[in-house]
């Protein structure tokens, strides 16, 4: 089977894989009906160093039930299911607590423990707690539309979904985004669902920053630094936001953060951080009570819901979608991303 | 009138101060009946570099009314009051979101706004907001011990509840507590007060954890570092703690609050931090979900609520008090904390 390979910064290559078969009785295996490529897939894209073996790509899902093993109990063959991007048991102590990617029998595709999922087939362990069936949907006659839709929660949208719940958005409160990537839409999207008020997206891509205007944002702000910052403190009436969802992960983007969170105001991260000290003392955070939130996206935690939102047409996060692409052409959804010539772009392994 | 100020490290003297005087229509000046010496004060006591003037000090107070401005409209002489370490409008936005140390007319005692609290008598700008009146107690009557809860609540007690407090707990929880001094003791039976079942205090001063075990703690752990940190894991079955309060303020005790964190949980800082930078990246915080809150603890949301807990008995913050001094030894009072002589020093201006 075809499946994506990075080999070194910039290589993406589709290779002839072995099929995936059951190693686990918790393992299902599953043919992919839509992949994707990630916004974190372009770190290692910028600085993988060269490896013979290459790195296992991708982690998002949409996928059609092929075999299960011998004690998954919730699937069979035929399913079509939602694949969050990191797998778990969902029964752990950290799963019942919401923390799925803390799960102590869960990890992660593109590892030694399971291969990345930019391919036409998938080991997926853990598999009943992993994987979610969407009820009443053919993925053979479905639309685009959904199907997009249905992809962007194994990952992307759960993802901004994730920074404005760990926030506590209450209704009417002031929130704003910093990035303007397929995460910091989503983000814009899930605040307003959660009741946000006025909701700041501090970006600079209008094409971009005009999605994030359609789901809700109702300032965009494109000055980034002290000038950003002022900008949103001016619309802010002085105050600052009540909650910063930070959908970037470099340290220019928590600064930013942290200088325009309101006292007692939170910044919730979902972008990977580049870095690992960073501000937190009187002068940042502690002064003025500022709390920090966010992490890897327990996107199990809130599948379910999300799936019912998007058959009720209540969110359609697949428009962060501007491009499909075949299993063949997965390096150039890589380099189109990189560029920014692409938002974000799915895989249809039928095309 | 008898004030104590600082000239530099180590150099805390007695000096006689101007009487206070209304300078604004909302202030109100009032007589000691006690104050104390706080831990943060003993960090100038080992750094302040020589000051001729020197630094006014003391921000814990309860005290009777003398003489109100103008536009004080809640106040009258002869009412008895506890202060708040910051003081605070009580009107306006950030306090009516319950974060009082942000007013935007607030400020702090020991500067040019106003003087320091180790005195005969202060000056309390925003009394109306500031000074919380407590019913129906006579201090000249009224017992050592109610005297000494009631001072507890202007900075300690309601500093350690804070962290209780940003911490969101919830009854059955772990909670762990990193510090034994006044403030982590405190922490202890705050996190009690919000229905923390397992308690685990960090300390290695075996006077103060039995104070620690009296309010609460389940267990204590007097290893640091590494070793305390596996200690802490052990207890919790290898799953860390729900929250962690942080009563220190230095690297190490940050350190071990995201060693003990749980997956999902949160560190709560009211240690004033002695650092800036700080590790929060995927290694310590993120990567877990682990949360950071606190900052300095807007007692005066918190005042009414625990001034009924006093009087009726609910809690006895004020046995955190272990020495009794005449404001003439005020010195003697931060040479005894400052060694540890004693855990904290009442300072009685009637002695």
């Amino acid at each position: 089977m075809k499946a994506t390979y990075m080999f070194g910064a910039g290589d993406v290559r589709v290779i002839d894989a072995p099929m995936p078969v059951i190693q686990q009785p918790t393992d299902a295996i599953v043919r992919t009906v839509r992949a994707c490529v990630c916004g974190s897939d372009l770190h290692p894209y910028h600085s993988l160093p060269t490896t013979e073996e290459g790195l296992s790509m991708g982690h998002e899902l949409i996928a059609v039930v092929e075999e299960v093993g011998a004690e998954v109990k919730t699937l069979t063959k035929g399913d079509f299911v939602v694949v969050p991007f990191a797998f778990s048991d969902n029964t752990c102590v950290f799963c019942q607590e919401g923390m799925h990617t803390a799960c102590v029998h869960g990890g992660w595709y593109g590892t030694p423990q399971a291969a990345g999922l930019q391919a036409e087939y998938a080991r997926i362990p853990q598999a009943d707690g992993s994987a979610v069936i969407v009820p009443g949907v053919d993925p053979e006659t479905a639309s685009d539309d959904l199907l997009a839709s249905l992809l962007a929660l194994s990952d992307v949208y759960l993802t901004g979904f994730h920074a404005a719940y760990m926030a506590q958005i209450k209704p009417g409160q002031t929130v704003a985004v910093v990035g303007d990537g397929a995460v910091g839409l989503s983000a814009v999207l899930a605040a307003k669902q959660l009741g946000a008020d006025t909701v700041i997206l501090m970006g600079r891509h209008e094409s971009r920053t005009d999605l994030g205007r359609e789901w809700g944002a109702t300032h965009v702000v494109a000055e980034r630094g002290a000038e950003g910052i002022a900008k949103v403190m001016e619309i802010t009436n002085g105050e600052g936001a009540h909650a910063v969802l930070e959908a970037v992960g470099h340290m220019p983007a928590y600064e930013q953060s942290y200088g325009i969170v309101r006292p007692g105001g939170v910044i919730s991260r979902v972008g990977v951080p580049q870095y690992e000290e960073a501000p937190i003392g009187f002068g940042s955070l502690f002064g003025k009570n500022a709390r920090l939130a966010g992490g890897p996206a327990p996107v199990r935690a809130y599948l379910e819901d999300a799936i019912r939102q998007v058959l009720d047409g209540t969110i359609n996060p697949g428009k962060v979608f501007d491009r499909v692409v075949s299993i063949d052409d997965v390096p150039t959804a890589y380099s189109a991303m990189d560029s920014r010539e692409s938002l974000k772009v799915m895989v249809d392994p039928s095309l």
